[in-house]
C-alpha cells in the first residue's frame, strides 16, 4: 500500500479518485448480444451458453429434480448458517415495512401514498468459481417481503450444465422458483426483452462482470429500472489508537481478496497505528489462498495519516466508501458525522464480513463514489409508492381558487376550467 | 378519439402501446454539447445561448437585483396562490420525514439505517411562453425538507435574457439563490459536470424536452443521479354511470392541452356515459386557447368501453398511467385494486390540476409505462438511506460461526479470516 503523511487538501481530489473504467469500448459487443436475445430469444441464449460458458444446454430452465438433488447436496452446517443469515436479513428489512398515515394538507383535501411492489423481479447471480449465494438472500429476501408476484433468477451453468448446489438450495430457499442457467449480457437481455422460455422483467438486480455491467446501464435506457450503477467494491478503515491492527489487517484484506481491482483505504490521525497494520497485512496476506489477487489490490491501494479523526471522516466523505469501518473504540460519537457512504461498520468487532453475510443490511451497496447520490438496496427498492389524493367539495372550495390562478399563471387554461366547471356546479347546490 | 367497444384481450398490448420515441437520433448532437460544455466550460454556455436563446448573455447567473425586481412584478394575487401550494406541499412531504428504529436483529448486533440528504441538487425549469413556476415548488421544497445543502437552478432566458418574473419569485421562495440563464442539454452538461460558473450537482431533477431528456439519460451513465426516464405526459379516466361528463371532458382536455404528443384515456363500463363525456370534449375543445395542441393529441387518443371497472382497473394496471383519475363516486372501492400508476385521483371533485398545483403531492411523476417499476418524486428523492451495523463481542459470537462457514462456501477465506481472529480474541479474554 502506498502511504501518505498529511496529504494537503489540494491533493485530496487525487487521492479520492477511483481507476476509470472504458464502458464505451464495451458498448459495442455488448449491444450486438442485447440485439441478438431481442430478435432470437431462447435461440441466442443457447448460441452463447456454448460459446462464452462452453455447455450445450438441454433445457434453460433448471428443473424440479436438479433443485431437489442440490438441496441433499448441501451440507447441514451451512444450511444453518444460511438460515441464521436469513432470519437477520429478514428481521431488519421487515422493519423498513411501515403505514404512512393519511394527510389532510387542506379541509377536505386528503393526500397518501401506499407502497406497491414492483410485479416482475429480475436477479442475475454470476457463475465462476465461488457461488455467491449470499447475494441470492440480499435479493430475494427483500423481494419476498415486499410482495414482488414474479421472481426469475439467471445465472451461468458450468460446462457441464451444473449450477453449484449452494445457489439453487438458496433460490429455493427465499421461494425462487423460476431458475435459468444464462450468463452473461444475455441473461440481463433476456430478462429485459423476455424470450420464448425466460419471463420479462421490470427492474433486474444483481453484480456481474463488465459485460453485465455495461448491459444493466444499457438496458436501463429502454425503460427496465436496475438496482444501482456498478465499480468495484471498496472499503475505506479508519484507525485510531483503540484499534487493533490485527483485526485492521483483516478487513483491509478481506476486501483486497475480491479481485485485483479492490479499493482499499486505511486512514488514520496515528502513523504508528498505520505502521502496525501494514506490518500485519504483510503477514496475514501470506496465508491467502487468494494471495495473488489480494496483493495485485494492494497495490493501488492507500494508507494515509491524517491530523485527526474527524479531518479522516472529512476525507471519507469526500470519497464515499462503499463500506466504512470505523474501527475505534469511540466510533459512535463519530457516527451522525457520516454523510457519504454505503453501509457503516461501528467498532472493532463490526467486520465488513458480517455485514456482507449475517449482520441483516443489505451488502447490495453503492461503489465507485456513488454513496453521494445512491442508497444500497433495500424494501423500498422493490416498491413504488403510488400518491393517492381525495378532494371532496369543501377541498376543492378550499384549494381551488389557487389552483385557477396558478393554472392560468402557466397559461394552462384547460387545467383552470376543470376547477372552474367543478367550483360552478357546487355553488349552483 | 378513437373509440372500442369490448376489445379482446388479445388486442390489449397494441392499446396500451406508447408512441415509439427514437433516441438514438439524437444522440450524436446531445453527446456533441455535453462534451463541449465538459471541455469548455462557461464559453460553450454562452456559445448556445446565443445560438439557441438568441440572446447575448451578460451574466450566467441571475443577480439580486433581478431576483429583487422580479419579486416585485408578481401580483399578490399569484403570491398567495403560490404560499397556499406551498402550505400544501410542503405539509405532504414534511410527512414523509421519519426516524427508523434500531434493529437487534441477534444478541449484540444492532442495525439502522439513517436518511442523508443528497448535498448538490440541481433543477431544471424549461423556458418558453408557460412559466413552470409549480415545478420550482414540487422539487425546492421537498429538497428543502430534506436538507440539500447547495440548489442550483437552470432556466433559459428570453432574447432580452430575462426570465418570467413568476420563477425568479418562486425561486426565491424556496431559497433557490443560484439561479442560472442557461437551458436546453448545455444546462444539464453544466450541472453535471460543473463550469466556472456552475458548480457541479450530485442528482439533476426537472421536465425537458427531447434533447434535455437524452441529456439527462446520457449523464446518467456517467454517475449523476436523475429523477426519472420522461416521455410525454399521460392521463387516464375510469369514468361509471356516477361520473359526471362535464368534469371528464375537462381532465381529458387538461391533459390534451399539455403537448400533442400528449396520452388521454377513457375507460368506462357505460357506453353512453363515453359519448356523452366524447360530446362534452367536442364543446369545451372550442374555448380553449391552446385548442389547435389539444385537438392533436385527442386524434391519437383512445376512449375504450369494457364490461366492468374491475376491467378497467385491470387494463389500467398494465397501462400504468401516470395520473388516474377515477371519476366515479364509488371510486374508493377500486383504490387497494390498483397496482400501477403515479398519482391517483379519487372521485369526481379530484381533477388532476388539483394535483397537478396544490393537494401536495408531487406532480414529477413517471409516464410512458414507468409506474410499473417507478415512484413519482418524493421526499425519498433527495436522500440516501446509510446503513450502520454495531456488534459488540456478544454480537459477534452469536452470528460469527454462521459468517465463517458462509465465507468459506463462497471461497472467501479473508472474510471468514476476519472473524475468526476476533473470535480468537474474544474466546482469550
Amino acid at each position: 500500500m502506498k502511504t501518505y503523511k498529511n496529504p494537503t487538501k489540494s491533493i485530496w481530489p487525487d487521492l479520492i479518485q477511483r481507476p476509470a473504467i472504458n464502458k464505451e469500448q464495451l458498448t459495442q459487443g455488448v449491444n450486438t448480444i442485447l440485439n441478438d436475445v431481442k430478435q432470437n430469444g431462447d435461440k441466442a441464449l443457447i448460441k452463447y451458453a456454448s460459446l462464452f460458458d462452453g455447455v450445450e444446454l438441454s433445457n434453460i430452465r433448471v428443473t424440479e429434480l436438479e433443485i431437489e438433488n442440490a438441496v441433499k447436496k448441501v451440507n447441514q452446517e451451512l444450511k444453518d448458517a444460511i438460515a441464521l443469515a436469513y432470519k437477520n436479513i429478514a428481521t431488519f428489512h421487515q422493519a423498513q415495512k411501515f403505514q404512512e398515515e393519511i394527510i389532510e394538507t387542506s379541509v377536505g383535501v386528503k393526500c397518501w401514498r401506499k407502497s406497491v411492489a414492483i410485479e416482475k423481479i429480475g436477479l442475475y447471480i454470476p457463475g465462476g468459481s465461488a457461488p455467491l449465494f449470499s447475494t441470492i438472500l440480499m435479493l430475494g429476501i427483500p423481494a419476498k417481503i415486499a410482495g414482488c408476484k414474479e421472481l426469475v433468477l439467471c445465472t451461468p451453468s458450468n460446462s457441464k450444465e451444473e449450477i453449484n448446489p449452494a445457489i439453487l438450495y438458496t433460490a429455493n430457499l427465499v421461494g425462487i422458483d423460476k431458475i435459468y442457467k444464462i450468463g452473461g449480457a444475455q441473461a440481463i437481455a433476456a430478462m429485459a426483452y423476455g424470450t420464448e422460455t425466460i419471463p420479462q422483467v421490470y427492474k433486474i438486480f444483481g453484480p456481474g462482470n463488465q459485460y453485465v455491467t455495461r448491459a444493466k446501464e444499457l438496458i436501463q435506457q429502454s425503460g427496465i429500472a436496475i438496482d444501482l450503477p456498478a465499480g468495484p467494491s471498496e472499503v475505506l478503515i479508519i484507525a485510531d489508537s483503540t484499534s487493533n491492527p490485527v483485526f485492521v489487517a483483516a478487513d483491509l484484506l478481506s476486501q483486497a481478496e475480491h479481485g485485483a481491482d479492490s479499493q482499499v483505504i486505511l486512514l488514520s490521525d496515528n502513523e504508528q497505528i498505520v505502521n502496525e497494520c501494514l506490518a500485519q497485512v504483510e503477514i496475514q496476506v501470506k496465508q491467502l489462498p487468494k494471495k495473488e489477487i489480494a496483493l495485485k489490490a494492494l497495490n493501488n491501494s492507500k494508507a494515509i495519516v491524517l491530523k485527526s479523526i474527524a479531518e479522516c471522516v472529512e476525507f471519507s466523505n469526500k470519497y464515499a466508501p462503499e463500506h466504512l469501518i470505523i474501527a475505534s473504540e469511540n466510533a459512535n460519537q463519530f457516527a451522525d458525522t457520516i454523510s457519504n457512504a454505503g453501509s457503516v461498520f461501528l467498532g472493532n468487532y463490526s467486520c465488513e464480513s458480517a455485514g456482507d453475510y449475517a449482520s441483516g443490511t443489505n451488502h447490495t451497496l453503492p461503489t465507485n463514489g456513488f454513496a453521494k447520490n445512491y442508497s444500497g438496496v433495500s424494501l423500498d427498492s422493490f416498491v413504488k409508492k403510488i400518491t393517492y389524493q381525495e378532494l371532496n367539495k369543501e377541498g376543492l372550495k378550499s384549494i381551488g381558487k389557487a389552483i385557477e390562478i396558478m393554472a392560468e399563471a402557466e397559461q394552462l387554461m384547460a387545467h383552470k376550467n376543470a376547477v372552474t366547471l367543478r367550483l360552478k356546479e357546487i355553488n349552483n347546490d
